[in-house]
């Protein structure tokens, strides 16, 4: 049903120029409405009892933010009912209803989004399947000495996600983590659950015994086409670089690492970095903004972000020295470090991606 | 969207050979979903503000007949609050849920009968626009100097769709008359309602100047296809006619004519009319009933049926010996005549189809 949405967009923009969200929801809806239907169909002919459920059905109450609601409240009553009956209840994802009656759908990610919250409310765990078996150290066809990865907490998976890997929605993991899912990623028709992986609390890991060996790194996600923007000369008195964030959140811009700096002269240097189509967005507002006309703006637009993530690096030192090391070993200009608890991201030239990617790899052993 | 629901069949056959019902109507209400939602966006780009709704936002709670749901319970607070807030309430057709929330379908003409259930509980009109301008006396196709119907009574409309005219489902009619909701009929986009055809009580049609003129007979509609069937040598103890209608309410055989003669051997003759298509699944199954066994199964596949329908009719008398007067006259065999108290039924060769309709229609001024 991959092409679906796709369709449905382009019969819209068919009809109008503007198409409201409230519609469109009730258009995109139809989708997975087609495809739960078409799964409990497919269910029962293989001899399995199924009921498919919308949004309405499954008890999914949003707020009304349309095309992109989030969750207040999940009535899993029906769902219930129907699997302590004997039945598969199959739920459409990605959609509910806000307190009005009027049909929402839950933005990217809603899927994992909606299942996650089952899980959640019932107290069950979730598994998800797609086409690739597991989670890797770094993705395979850039280093194909890449090694599944078995378990990996909520905190780790939440930064790679953030950090662009699409397997799961950042949002999904965040629920998983406050009620205490355990999500578990496999390849459809496999049955063999050791080669999937597991995403769950440290603790739970450890009880479970798939804490393999005590690594400081888990894993390492790159984003590609990044910008990172540099203002100069501004104001130490915080007013401006409150104006400016307070614009990136008005463009829904979402900021990867911010870094400042004082300079001599009482002024203060900004760096953060954003998607590069996200920084053309962001350069075109603040070339028309008052307050900006002092401030220097560089930007960097072409560059790659590296990411180490892993809880352990908040008990093994010498992540950072290590990253440091690598880069100047290898002559790889990098423009930013920044670092969080558990992960340290570095920017560089895009030509320059594969190249840093390969030796933290090595020097890390993923 | 003509050919969604087709498609959706077509998908729903491709994973499973068995289609359960409460599925498929959850895979079939999502046509219209599309429609309400792809038309309210129109309408807003038109400027028109507009609101869709699906089945069970509408308020639309049927039985659990899956494909072939009756309404039950129209809640129209939704509607009405959305028209009167000065919104067009885009209502998606054909749909509801039932008291457990189970969506399901109405079946054929349930878009017809959503527009009509809706007006009769609010007391409103219900217009309905097609690709056809207006009702003809009889198909222009047929008899080009057919005549178009300015009103037309409900139990008129009734008989005429239930013979075979494709403009409105019977059903829709039949609560358009219960309620005494004014139905128009007319093309989309054309605007002069002078030009379209109403559909009301006879009192309303006095009321409001439409009847041009006391004719016996408002129109003619005919039937392609038609089986006859006579069964002789059966038992008058009417044990046997009962069985025999039992199979065909069984097959969901619609009979259009019946007549029952008594033989002078005490035994009876009973004749009836269907289409050719059910005529073949009752014939199947006629063949290995047992209570049959005596009785000798006669059967004209290839009929057409002309129908004469007229509130009139009731009034003027001379209607049947007109019928009589024409057959003779033009030296045409019919196998059956049967009359209700609005209409007139003959059934004739197929080849002789044209001929017969011709000089009914001049002979009935159509």
């Amino acid at each position: 049903m991959g092409e679906t949405t796709n369709k449905l967009l382009a019969m819209a923009k068919k009809v109008g120029t503007e198409i409201p969200k409230r519609e469109l929801d009730v258009l995109l809806a139809t989708g997975e409405q087609q495809t739960v239907a078409l799964l409990a169909i497919a269910l029962q002919n293989l001899g399995i009892e199924a009921q498919s459920m919308t949004g309405f059905q499954s008890g999914f109450v949003t707020n009304k933010y349309h095309t992109n609601a989030k969750i207040k409240e999940i009535n899993t009553e029906k769902v219930e009912e129907i699997v302590n009956s004997g039945k598969v209840a199959v739920v459409a994802g990605f959609q509910g209803i806000d307190e009005e009656g009027d049909i929402t759908t839950l933005g990217r990610g809603g899927s994992d989004i909606t299942a996650v919250g089952i899980a959640a409310h019932l107290g069950w765990d979730c598994e998800m399947y797609t086409t690739s078996e597991c989670l890797y150290t770094v993705d395979p066809e850039l280093y194909p000495e890449a090694k599944p990865i078995r378990a990996i907490t909520y905190e780790e998976m939440m930064e790679i996600a953030n950090l662009g890997a699409d397997k799961i929605e950042t949002r999904a993991v965040e629920l998983a983590k406050k009620y205490n899912v355990k999500l578990f990623l496999g390849k459809s028709l496999e049955t063999d659950k050791s080669k999937g992986t597991y995403i769950m609390s440290k603790e739970m890991i450890i009880n479970e015994n798939l804490l393999v060996e005590d690594m400081p790194i888990t894993g390492m996600s790159i984003q590609d086409e990044v910008s990172i923007f540099t203002l100069r000369n501004v104001p130490a008195d915080g007013k401006a670089v409150a104006e400016c964030f307070r614009t990136l959140g008005e463009l829904e811009i979402n900021v990867d690492m911010i870094s400042q700096q004082m300079a001599a002269d009482g002024k203060c240097t900004v760096s953060f970095s954003c998607s590069k189509e996200q920084g053309d967005a962001l350069q075109a507002e603040l070339d028309g903004q008052e307050v900006f006309s002092d401030i220097i703006v560089d930007r960097e637009g072409d560059l790659a972000m590296i990411s180490l993530v892993g809880v352990g690096m908040a008990t093994h030192s010498g992540v950072a020295s290590k990253v440091f090391q690598v880069m100047a070993e290898n002559d790889i200009r990098y423009y930013h470090i920044t670092t969080s608890e558990i992960s340290i991201s570095v920017t560089v030239e895009m030509d320059q991606k594969l190249k840093a990617a390969i030796a933290l790899c090595r020097a890390f052993r993923l």
